[in-house]
């Protein structure tokens, strides 16, 4: 490709001036300018080039640029590049189609949104409607989206049944590196934190209970790999008191876990499989091509708004770029293998990398994870697990920059989140690079 | 085009196999299907054409298929499909540009969301932590958006500061057709509306209320434009109490009105412009051809959060594709003067028909409108204003349908809302189809 230098600064500088960004105080922002990409790799406008290790926001499973994807979006530009929900159309059928497939027998329909959490707020609204119950319950550590009152304002009949933004209570969840209940291994934190999930249960009401939502692997919270039996004993709690139960896959689903859904990965691994009621998912299902997320629903709730009027919507729902591009990212990465990769990478190359540095340096207090979905828990001190520093992790993320990886942090943690495409030898590469920084910051600590 | 009816079939019984509908009982749905599209046109795999008087969700604005918007997603995929929000990059700079060059002086950056709902999520999220005031004010007859609860369910540090779905109150706007206020000319409408609305914020305590957020023409609650003086009169009492002045143009922005905004071209009309705090937009911006939507931010909110951090943010702020498609539409429709055509034809063409056909029809109680924005208030009795009962309505939507023209009704309303590109003759033949629909209910009524 021909890049100018030229039109890295116009974007840099159109940028600082008339984009408002996420997340941020807006006066410091040095934002990247990113120029192009392929695969696992990103460059800038004056040619460097980075592994991308963040996935951008965990997002691009299929590595950037698949060719196989943006092909099916300009194959859909030509023929019908947007549509009413209320009309059907080829592309929405086939990529519903595609993600039942995937998501096993016990699922029956979709329900399409434009991303992560308007597919959260829709399976809080169908799990309410069918239990005619109130309060979800979610854990502290947990991102679920980023909408809470758009709906209250509006005036018409829309906002009476979807007064929601009440009835919400927080559980702590099992994170057996820092525990919230004194246990002293995987198995004791997943016990006590079942215990203490039913005692909130009991406590908030059981019968009011319309949902309990969980990342299938919470993920910006610390990619917390839930220990054995968590889910299982959910399930059952679930099963007990009569509560929908909802797995947020928005960012652990297709692929990243090294599975088409990560409570699937978890139960190859587990040796059985914990399936919920709802499946909510975005990001990785079209690899952020297209902005789009979703409901995966089971016939029983599907039925139950059979007679009766669904109250949400989306001028966008099934979008037909969105729903080709969905079609061509699962076609893609189940002909190429691409999920069966980012297994095989986090089993033998990936997992055990990382924990060899983590044996070489001290500032890296756990390694956990699972297919391409891994983070470090980074400490000032491994007795005490103290974090690190936010000055330290600073000068760690600038160090990466400099050799060229393209990181993601969250609080005191790295997390390695590639895309399913990465190869042996750009793992190779990266575990160099992260020695590399990790070693720079020790003589500084 | 080849078009092959068995592929209409397939996209009809995946549609109902799998896909979930918004806003509806899923049971008795029959989806249109639709197969491609060109303008103010689209057709079915049969080769049933009709003329889209819906504009879908009254986003195709600048009609369907065309070639600029198309090519311009296409380029995109072929340069950087998708990219996190933190990075920069240069669509996203000249589509931030090319909104602001539009709104006018008084706004600096643009914050970009998935649609319309998150854009309303986003300007109430600024304007409350911009003012320290919790309560939003909205009308009765409004629609802006359906999202209100996944910040809630979300446990990390991102909920405290977006626990929202608290202190929204609503408040009767003008329509003088079915006044509320017991008015008898729409001056009079105007001004008991505006004491009415200060009633409200009096009574709801001035001194907590962070902002009022109008759609500056409500849309689906009626293409109610405003009677004269009254968004003045709004814009006067925010600024006595220190208010934020939200206008929600996800509907009647980007030419649907007949100006780059609504409050442009009513300010056009009435010889004064009402200049809002905030405004937020979709649809037209892009005419829906990738799922976007957004805040419009003057430099004194925008300041606000240069050193303090804005709690807000999604995963496709600012989507590579979104901005193409918004730099190629909006390019598009100052060089080929399609706003100039949305308010020409208002004036021109589909007002004095759609007045015209009221003369003729009495279930026609009122014609509202301007630009492409238009609504017929059906009655089955025109001195009691009785709304036209649902089962006569259906019996109307099936002969426009009948008769190759795609209608949108919401409650007993006949919304008569083209594509921006629609011509002279096209309006031509959708008013000989609507005078011959209107004749046929006449019959049965």
């Amino acid at each position: 490709m021909d890049l100018n230098p030229e039109d890295g600064t116009l974007a840099y500088e159109l940028d600082r001036a008339h984009v408002f960004h996420s997340w941020s105080a807006q006066g410091a922002l040095k934002p990247m300018v990113i120029a192009g990409g392929l695969g696992s790799t990103v460059w800038d406008f004056d040619g460097n080039r980075y592994l991308d290790f963040s996935s951008q926001l965990i997002n691009v499973n299929i590595g950037h640029q698949h060719p196989a994807v943006t092909a099916a979006i300009r194959a859909q530009t030509e023929v019908l590049t947007t549509i009413a929900p209320a009309a059907a159309n080829l592309a929405r059928g086939r990529a519903a189609q595609r993600i039942l497939e995937r998501a096993g027998h016990g699922f029956s329909k979709v329900f399409f949104t434009n991303g992560g959490a308007d597919a959260n707020e829709n399976a809080f609204r169908m799990a309410r409607l069918y239990t005619g119950r109130d309060k979800i319950l979610s854990t502290y550590r947990s991102y679920h989206g980023n909408t809470g009152a758009a709906v209250v304002a509006t005036g018409d009949w829309r906002r009476m049944p979807n007064e929601y933004a009440r009835g919400h209570a927080h559980f702590f969840g099992p994170y057996a590196y820092r525990s919230e209940f004194w246990s002293s291994s995987p198995e004791e934190e997943s016990v006590r934190a079942l215990h203490h999930l039913e005692r909130v249960i009991v406590s908030e009401g059981a019968s009011g209970i319309a949902a309990i939502v969980l990342e299938t692997i919470p993920g910006t919270a610390g990619i917390l790999v839930p220990p054995p039996g968590y889910l299982a004993g959910v399930r059952a709690l679930c099963d007990r008191y009569g509560i929908i139960l909802i797995f947020d896959e928005v960012m652990c689903g297709f692929g990243r876990a090294g599975g088409w859904f990560a409570f699937q990965a978890l139960g190859d691994v587990e040796g059985e499989t914990v399936v919920p009621d709802l499946i909510t998912f975005a990001k990785g299902v079209n690899s952020g091509y297209v902005p789009v997320g979703g409901v995966i629903i089971p016939p029983y709730i599907a039925e139950a708004f059979e007679d009766t009027v669904f109250p949400g919507g989306l001028t966008y729902s099934g979008h037909p770029l969105a729903m080709a591009s969905i079609v061509g990212a699962l076609d893609a990465m189940a002909d190429e293998g691409i999920v069966a990769n980012a297994e095989r990478i986090g089993r033998d190359v990936l997992g055990p990398g990382l924990r060899a540095l983590a044996e070489k340096h001290d500032v890296i207090g756990e390694v956990r994870g699972i297919g391409v979905f891994w983070a470090l828990d980074l400490v000032a001190d491994p007795a005490t697990r103290e974090p690190l520093p936010q000055a330290t992790i600073g000068a760690l993320k600038a160090k990466l920059l400099s050799l060229g990886l393209l990181p993601i942090f969250a609080d005191n943690r790295l997390h390695v989140v590639p895309p399913c495409v990465v190869t042996d030898a750009e793992v190779a590469q990266a575990l160099a690079i992260y020695d590399e920084a990790f070693a720079s910051i020790s003589v500084l600590a």
